[in-house]
């Protein structure tokens, strides 16, 4: 339950401290700035002036890894970044949110991280007119498609940030496809592990999934919130393509949310599955070894009766059968037949 | 689980991205352009010039099977159809979605494949003023009726393409009834194996047409929603009876709907009638057996009293009665009577 | 599963198809028509020309039964009743729906059967002007309260077919009360049933009662739907009263909606009860045979020592209790003593 | 399952049909009219003409008991009750409603007995300007605590009859909240029975309370709609504090709402735990049980071996044993350790 | 369920009743009244007059403790607060809401005692112009941070009342994360230890919680439905900041809902999983005990076959093996084969 642990400051704190200890002790993020327009692009790292005079008319701001307080600071002074975004950027492991500061675009987003599925990242995105900064709480790798194309595609080139931004927001959607598609190749594992040795241990592993199911849904939830409203920004009439192609985008996050809720469904499927095959298994165990037990009474019953001491020498009726040359034989036969009897009563029956 | 698989470009891919090598490899589709009016009308097929000049008015451009590269390429010159629908109708296995594009309609819908009604193929319809483009990536037989009907009545051909329009929505989700009856069929089955033999084997069979249903219930709701906008872009004023057609259509929907949540309502049943039909077998034959046992447990005690080798000689209180003449027979007779008693008080007691 | 069965055209048939070989075969319907204004009503039956002379400004077309093609053509011809229309009244299961048709209402409901209330009989009503169109796919007996009505209050007829619709629509809402009524009475009969003889195959009939809420559930919510439409329909201010009237209806079907959604709940609260009446008699029966079985063991086993073939003349510890006057009495009153004990712990255990 | 019987007129009567049977033979209502200002009050009981001239400006015709013909005559005639309205005074059982005619308001509200908090009495209040009826079905005393507010403060009667609406409308909300507390006290201590002594009894009894919850729950829901409805009738600005007072009431409704939902939860969570403590129990029983069996089932078996017959003359290894002089004491030492090892290794397993 | 007990009125109360007898009864509270402005501030304690003249140009009276009548009518009288408003803050236990009289607001909130999580606590704030007036029902260590803040933050200062009341929201809102916290590490607990030793016992536990959480459930929803309000009443325009601050506070109420959410999800878990557990630990159990009873009954059958008294002088076929001389030795080395292959055969089968 490590997702709500530590994710919010002590209560009374004051808003939009970003100035925390941990802040302060992150090591050195990655920063590039790149400058680009259709013509060309340019790319300087390990560089803080964020104002620096521009080579090409859109520029992008790429930080990679927890900003420090050096960066932090470069973000409120050269762009005049609120102190609450601030706040947020720090605080990773927030909740997928939008906010309009003074007509520019903040949002939050939750990605899966690249290497290890089950965490989730952060990615932050600040457009400001042709400027966009997007600070990505994890690995560099996470950028590359969308560097490739820059590099390569003048159309995106020509376009600016605000497709820059809407490229990053199509990444970080899409970046939820493929946990979908392991979540649903485990649940699938766990389907033919049930039908094949259903055990009480998978329903832990079930649960798990469900657990992470419902922390992805959340996500997914608040995504789609976020993308409604990017798109409210982005009206139709003056953004032309740009939101033609959010609206894409907003179509993605509903299948998502779709197969969220299909998985959902199919893991609490499984929970059933798995109790019925199990409780199945065991009727079985016990129905077998009670028919062992039962097809055994009777005859050790009749075994009971001659072994009974009373004196032969006492009358006629007094256990005369145990003095008879084939009673022996009879009486084997006889439980033999009690025996087999039953078995074939109880397998017409079915009962085991 | 196949329903989420790889139906995504990896992430950060460039929007409206419909060359892809599935694209380039795929055969020839079959393209009919179909001209017609009231007077008449005209086909031909494996004809690829889009804009070849009109021998009636309105236009049907009728494509089955996978469209490859060339085709979209058409599509893209001679209709101007945009890049991000292009990428859709390549992209099978679509949520029902309607863009409109510069006025124009593009609605992409599922239906159940006529010859393995549970797989789902896509019927892509692009309306343009009196043009009417349809790709549907499975068989052709799919069109005949609407075919027939256009050969046939003077009334469907004198409307033109946005009642043909109608007449492809229309059995696009009429198209739907046979798949939910036979699904019924199904369940009804199921029903009937259950109340005779339960059986956990049909849970897996229930659960399957659970998640058949919920995948189901996905594209019906979807299209439900396409329907209704739709029905708001054919103004009911303007476009008259088509309104009235539409809204016909969207009642049916609405039937479909219906239908579904009460299939899944009786599958869930079904899980619970399983459930507790095979607990009320198990139970039937583990009281069986439990009362077999616990009859001759009794006797069988008795048996063990006069088996014990106290000796005789030790005094009168010791075992005397096994020197009595009619011991033994009493003795068979106690025990008899006492087998009796419990078989008759246990099933007067309803115990098996 | 009846209810989904056959209830759809084949795909892709021509809208406001009702010439099919169904209508063409069924009977003569029974077909009155009926003029009344506050001075006086007449009727005549038999009679198929819907245009005849009125005796009274206001008519009322009453049709019973199934009607044929003679019928539905003098529908279309003399009303002007539109084809869509004629669709709906012909094909019967229909989902409750209103449609407004050049201003004029077309209402489908449905009712239950008044001699088999499991089943559901199809009212269309059209409304135009001073006219009303009544079709009622079943027995003359439905509309006797309103004919009786008719004939005798005088209010009633100066109200025109405006009322007469209403007081059609209220007794086709009010006639799903007594449906409720022998439903609920049934559930009632159940539980105590289940208190008294748990059965697992009561369990079916639960179902069974459950599926039939589900679709009358469906046709209650469709009607309160279609009833809200026509509650907008009559305008409060032009249609006075019977505005007033209808929203009485429609408090009854509110009222129709609770109770059955009560009714759900309560039948799944009855299967639960079953399952754990069921299982706790399965538990009383399986504890008292455990217990006969647990009690008669230990002193199965005293009788086994007793039972053992040792050499007495061994020596003075091989069994020399065997010797002892009143060992047998004293082993027989141990063993007595155990039962007894065993059984008071176990009573006062409650365990049995 | 009476919440349901006979709360309808057979289906096909007239609307605002009051003249019934039972109307007829209901005895004599408690009739008072109490005319009151600021500066007074006065009340005459067994007064018929509710038209008598006033005393004080503001007039309260308060009616305790089921109304009959005269009185349900008078209010019509007197003050002009709409018939609609009179059928919803005398159809006891329905619906908490509001309706609004001609500007005046009429309102239903279901309040739990006084005496028998199981069964709900109708409370019908009638507000036109400055009077105010109150018809209800029941005992007097549910009046008091108004009555006597009204003969001591003279703001409540300065205040008028919309504020003793208000303050009628209040009492009967709050009147749920003791309903809530019994129900309240009944499940808790349901809960305290099943953590002591499981049974299965108590499943019927939670079935019985989760019934009422969902009756109440229905009556709170629509109470609250009435609510909302009467707030928007008294518009904030003209009506004053009278709208502040409606809030009140209006955030007592939603508690009550709140109360019922959790109430709700806890009743299932009882059904659920009742289950798990009754298998728990059953459990445990049944693993004492079998554990004694299995404990005396080995050392039978060894009694069996040395009650065996074989012949101790045929050799030196037919049962050489039995005559050993220890053997005895030995067998019987070693049954022993295996009854205690047992035991030992089932209770560090804690078997039971 | 005490969190239903007495928390209102008894009904037919007169609306705005804070002089009860508990009001009359309780101790002084702690009263502050702190004057303050961007220059500076002061505070003085046990002043009854809240009219005083002020030092600074906002205000903040801090009452600390349930308010008895003397501080409750100066209340009325020098601010001229509602007597709904004060019947409010004297009854304790509200459900959060919002009020607002002539302009001002009045909040009333539940927070979590500082020392025992497990209660809430009643913080009413009353806004009016500059001056701001707080009533918490519990330890004065609550305001502690804000208070801090206010003496060390110039910034706080200067912003006046309304951002002090923006401060105390927050902080009541921050204040239930700490309690999500405990709560979800009292889940986790739970959790390995129905993984470690499943318990009934445990049920009682988790069923707490999740009561605990229906509660806060409620409480956490109404606190969103009253910061939505007050988002509102914060015009974004005119109260700049505060409205962006409230805005964060906003998403931390929604942050908290989720994760509210998720923690019920894993508590239903949790039952799901002790129950499986359980079961499957008494399902393994009655297997080996059952293996064991299964695997000494056919032996012990074998031992009563030759416990059987016939006499071996009756014929040749009269149990002439009791005279064989390795007979003993085979027959116990026949059971110990029995005993060990029936071992060997359930074990490779997994049935213990």
């Amino acid at each position: 339950m490590s997702f709500l642990k530590r994710r919010y400051h002590s209560p009374g704190t004051s808003p939009g401290t970003y100035d925390t200890p941990q802040t302060r002790e992150v090591g050195e993020p990655e920063v590039s700035i790149v400058d680009f327009s259709a013509t060309g692009w340019s790319e300087e790292g390990g560089v803080p002036a964020m104002t620096a005079p521009r080579r090409f008319p859109s520029r992008w701001i790429r930080i990679v890894g927890h900003p420090n307080l050096t960066v932090l600071e470069r973000l409120r002074d050269d762009l005049a970044l609120d102190p609450l975004a601030l706040e947020d950027i720090v605080n990773v492991g927030q909740r997928p949110k939008l906010s309009e500061l003074d007509e520019h675009l903040f949002v939050t987003l939750s990605v899966p991280a690249v290497t290890d599925g089950q965490h989730f990242r952060q990615l932050s995105l600040y457009l400001a007119d042709d400027t966009l900064v997007s600070i990505y709480d994890g690995d560099t790798a996470f950028f590359a498609p969308v560097v490739r194309r820059l590099e390569q595609s003048e159309t995106l080139r020509e376009r600016g940030a605000p497709y820059l931004f809407y490229a990053l927001m199509d990444l970080a959607v899409d970046s939820l496809f493929p946990w979908l598609e392991v979540t649903g190749d485990r649940l699938e594992h766990l389907e033919a592990t049930i039908l094949e040795v259903p055990d009480p241990g998978i329903m832990a592993d079930v649960h798990g999934i469900r657990r992470e199911l419902l922390v992805f849904r959340r996500i997914a939830w608040a995504t789609r919130e976020v993308m409604g409203n990017v798109l409210r920004h982005f009206d139709a009439d003056d953004s032309g393509r740009i939101h033609l192609y959010l609206q894409d985008t907003q179509d993605h996050i509903v299948t998502i949310i779709d197969i969220v809720e299909v998985l959902r469904d199919v893991s609490t499927t499984l929970v059933e599955l798995n109790m019925s095959m199990l409780s199945h298994r065991m009727n079985d165990v016990i129905k077998v070894l009670t028919v062992i037990a039962t097809v055994f009474i009777p005859p050790t019953f009749i075994t009971g009766i001659y072994g009974m001491n009373f004196d032969r020498t006492a009358g006629p009726f007094s256990m005369p059968e145990l003095g008879w040359p084939f009673a022996y034989l009879s009486v084997l036969g006889l439980m033999l037949l009690l025996i087999l009897g039953m078995l074939v009563y109880f397998k017409r029956k079915r009962w085991f």
